[in-house]
């Protein structure tokens, strides 16, 4: 799991700028019939008749939203595009390309880069998204990554924030808090490796908790799912910060309240295990860990026999007037404020 | 030019991420009509009719692109704004979007972030683009901008780097060099500050230099231009890395050389003065100093006479066989390699 320490070592200063850019995307194939010219010139040109284009973007610092001593750089660049297809798919859109952009310390050799690049093409490749641009560049410190996504819809398949009405459904994709329950067991690995480096970590009781933190997989089966369901959502948003501060996201863009059900949250028996052995509150890190990337939406009320049984999706509340509020409804029936605890990018 | 020492400063701290976000976004305005949803979902919903979308994308790393001692903050949105939508004017396409993404550590204040937007804002303004989307997080250190660009063309104007043909005439918008020369004279200005802070800097005699440097403007004006004299570029290509760089390229992607004449190349009388009064070779300068974010680009020998005299417009060179290699022909006749001596990022 730790940093590769390979004793191949190529040194970026060896390379001038455009031949690293030249060695690194060499590998990025054109697949998507809407990218008309990738990477080799100012920009890239992007046709897509009628349709309507999606576009979103994301930063990520290493020490702010990854720590390479327990996150592999082929991992990493997974991630990074994961997280970014992700947005595109909660506005009910078909993600096609992305531009990939990062900043490298002379730490870093050409192998790392190589690894790097090497998650992103997996990615490129799972998620069906051409890389089209992006920019090469040195930083003082660590390493830096900025990635934009686009995707296409037509108009009337795109779902907003702000969409969602009293007495829809609040629905969620998969199950939830995996993720965060993985970087729980991957922090405390750390510290177990920095007392005592040849201890070996045993993993294995939580391989899928640290594979949702780890490679973390964007939703882009949804939207072909919900059209073959005939079920258009009313609002949809995704799970990077945390199930609670996307719902309140939902809320206020919508101006609405909304009741989420403690025992309706689907989270997996590894989550309940490990929450167990932490002895962490397992509704907490439910509704408040993020990085899932899975899909919060809501229907119509008249929906619901639709998508009812279906394994992919789980009703976990309603929306409310905005007057009645936002809460979380216990088991024991009593309803507490919702708070947006997810991860906040500038508390100290 | 230093950096603001007011006494007002609120903590990042103190503000949520979505406060922050809100309170830097909400003075974007939207203007183009193909921006049918901006900032404030997971994705911004662009549409482009039948038109190509061009895409582009940068990164910017304090310490490494700018020196916030002598980069004022507003300066720095204004540019980093304009850098990415040169690339847009560079395919010969129309700069509609830009997204804008930073990092910052907690040592800005509020107040710093706030300069930032207002020249981001004005280059929106000035540049005609709608700011749709971004990204606001804290780095470990100092301040990183990532913006990407998006502009829209038909399939028959956007020009490539890969159309130059030998007899092809080698043309240049503005005047070159001045944006290198510019930083020279901040550099020295900041060793002057570093021995003596109480020292006054006059900067009355390098203003055009130091403005070229601090606030480079877009060629956004060139498309219209050459559409009016019915002028179709062969190949484009902004400055950033070098006249001589961007030329190599060029001529590397046509799979041509070229004649570069000194005596051609179009400088500032500001700038000789400068290159003498630091005892610097203006050619040298002239050709591998970056920055100006002019239009480099090749046109067919038949349009000369339609910009022939155009003050926008100088002819530098010619494109010749490829076997003929890339040369600078000097005042005295004499022919030089042309080397690609730009700005390396990952160089030591």
């Amino acid at each position: 799991m730790l940093e590769d320490k390979s004793p191949q070592r190529t040194s970026l200063g060896q390379l001038g700028e455009f031949q690293l850019i030249e060695h690194l995307t060499k590998h990025f194939q054109i697949n998507q019939p809407s990218t008309q010219f990738g990477i080799g010139d100012d920009a890239a040109v992007l046709d897509f008749g009628t349709q309507k284009t999606v576009i979103s973007t994301d930063l990520l610092i290493e020490g702010v939203h990854f720590d390479l001593a327990y996150m592999p750089l082929k991992h990493l660049g997974y991630k990074a595009v994961a997280v970014n297809v992700s947005d595109i798919c909660a506005m009910n859109a078909t993600p096609t390309q992305i531009t990939v952009s990062i900043a490298v310390s002379n730490r870093f050799p050409l192998e790392a880069l190589e690894e790097l690049y090497a998650g992103i093409t997996l990615a490129s490749k799972t998620f069906k998204v051409d890389v089209v641009g992006g920019d090469t560049t040195s930083s003082q410190k660590g390493l830096i990554l900025s990635i934009t996504a686009i995707g296409t819809a037509k108009e009337e398949d795109i779902v907003y924030r702000n969409g969602a009405k009293p007495n829809d459904l609040i629905v969620v994709t998969g199950d939830i808090g995996s993720a965060y329950m993985g970087l729980q067991v991957l922090e405390r690995e750390k510290q177990v490796f920095l007392v005592n480096p040849n201890n070996q970590p045993d993993l294995e009781p939580y391989t899928y908790l640290v594979e949702r933190q780890l490679k973390p997989e964007a939703r882009t089966d949804i939207k072909e799912l919900l059209e073959k369901l005939e079920v258009k959502p009313t609002s949809m948003i995704d799970i990077s910060d945390g199930l609670s501060s996307e719902l309140l996201h939902i809320c206020k863009a919508s101006n609405v309240g909304c009741d989420l059900y403690e025992e309706k949250l689907p989270v997996d028996p590894q989550f309940i295990s490990t929450c167990e052995e932490f002895n962490i509150d397992g509704t907490t890190l439910a509704i408040n860990g993020g990085e899932d990337y899975e899909l919060l939406f809501t229907i119509n009320l008249e929906d619901f026999d639709k998508i009812k049984g279906n394994p992919n999706f789980t009703v976990i509340g309603h929306i409310i007037p905005k007057e009645n509020g936002c809460h979380l409804v216990t088991r024991a029936h009593t309803k507490i404020p919702l708070k947006a605890r997810g991860w906040n990018a500038l508390e100290e």
